[in-house]
């Protein structure tokens, strides 16, 4: 877990340590091609801003023991993991048992839960189903995550986190849990773009990577039409140093008769 | 390796096996919400047309240990390994590399795919460098596949295929490397779908899959405003069965006052 703020580099002024996260999609649809996925970029691009890094994601269907192998794997090897689908009312919904299972723990209604749910539907006059129910199963020892939405919640059990599939219920959840996230290096990024070719800067382009280890650079063709170009894109937790190595990126493409852009292209 | 055609099962008219897939997206920009990918959905609709199922996914970084390891899991595990990205001409192009390594093989220039570059940056007046020479370096053992929209191949070693990760390229070159494929049963699906709420049908839903365990159900809530509703969507290898089930799951929704649509909600 984070514990950044709590260790003697913190105290010392050191360089705050990078904090990751697997994000883990679960869901035939997104494996059919049936739905294409909206949530993985939304998640990394919101934990990013609280200094949690997604460096992994997997796209996994519904299957129990794919998910709680998955789970026990990833949740090993990163401070968070968030999860998304597989928590409705209905036969394909068994991301709270396979959870479950992964931390070795029962699953059961859960008080809370259910005294949302109850008074959900009662004030929309909706029937309270036994399938309806199923969504108050948490896994035990799992902190409930509240989502204002839909109501139905999702929850938190060790480092993970469990949210819904349909990106609005999803994005209310994320914010719902941020709270409790702890984050450490905040990765800040600056792009630079040219109409020029990969190939043409590549070997200058690498030689300043060198020069520069704590950056990461990134090169991306782009293709507009007939106009094509490279988009470079640095990474890094120094803003004065990212600063630096954009002013070099755009030296860079300008020593080639091309006129750089701050940002993507048009 | 796909073997159906050649397997005693065939020849006795059994039904075709499942050959499976696994997507594996290289690329920080993807993961860091830059890019939102649109090649999985590709890859696994055109997957399906042929009977080759995509049922797992990976998305990680450019980092060779990560690519290494991950290749060489879903490798052992997948009939056919398909990746994206990360084989331009930049520093931060390492899948070959990485690939050669998870394989325990050399690198080098392969003399078709210098001579492919060669001809291609002759003709577009374009200077052969020594970064797109790169893009020639290919796992010694592997065979090309064909690019015929900007030229530099992809490869195939083993089973695991090796494309660019521009979705324009990558899709020429998934046309080329098809015909090497030799695909199962292939994945059918029917949608019906209704105005009305997953928690509602869920129980007889539920009772619905038991009855035909060789079809699976899927059931994804839908919003359009203040419209929603609830789209079932079944997949399996048999027609029939399939229109018997969708006929069960039509009158399912039927038996609640709702009249069901064929297909996805307008």
């Amino acid at each position: 877990m984070p514990d950044a703020a709590n260790s003697p580099g913190a105290q010392l002024g050191a360089a705050p340590r990078i904090v990751t996260a697997c994000v883990v999609l679960i869901g035939d649809e997104i494996l059919s091609g049936r739905t294409r996925d909206s949530n993985l970029s939304y998640i990394s691009g919101h934990l990013n801003q609280i200094g949690v890094q997604v460096r992994e994601a997997r796209i996994i269907p519904d299957v129990e023991e794919t998910i709680v192998s998955v789970i026990n794997e990833v949740r090993a090897r990163h401070d968070y993991v968030f999860t998304t689908g597989g928590i409705g009312p209905t036969h394909d919904d068994i991301t709270a048992d396979a959870i479950a299972r992964a931390f070795g723990v029962p699953i059961g209604p859960h008080p809370e839960a259910m005294a949302i749910l109850e008074t959900h539907y009662r004030e929309t006059g909706g029937e309270f189903t036994e399938a309806r129910k199923r969504m108050a199963r948490i896994p035990e020892g799992a902190s409930l995550i509240a989502n204002p939405l839909s109501k139905a919640p999702g929850f938190q059990i060790g480092n993970v986190f469990v949210m819904a599939g349909v990106p609005m219920v999803m994005q209310v959840m994320l914010d719902s849990l941020t709270p409790r996230l702890e984050g450490g290096a905040t990765m800040r990024s600056r792009t630079v773009s040219g109409q020029i070719g990969e190939g043409t800067i590549a070997e200058k382009l690498g030689a300043l990577q060198k020069r520069y280890p704590d950056v990461v650079i990134g090169s991306y063709p782009y293709y507009r039409g007939k106009i094509f170009g490279t988009s470079l894109v640095m990474r890094g937790v120094d803003a004065g140093l990212l600063d630096e190595v954009a002013g070099e990126a755009a030296a860079l493409i300008r020593g080639f008769g091309i006129e750089p852009v701050e940002g993507e292209p048009a």
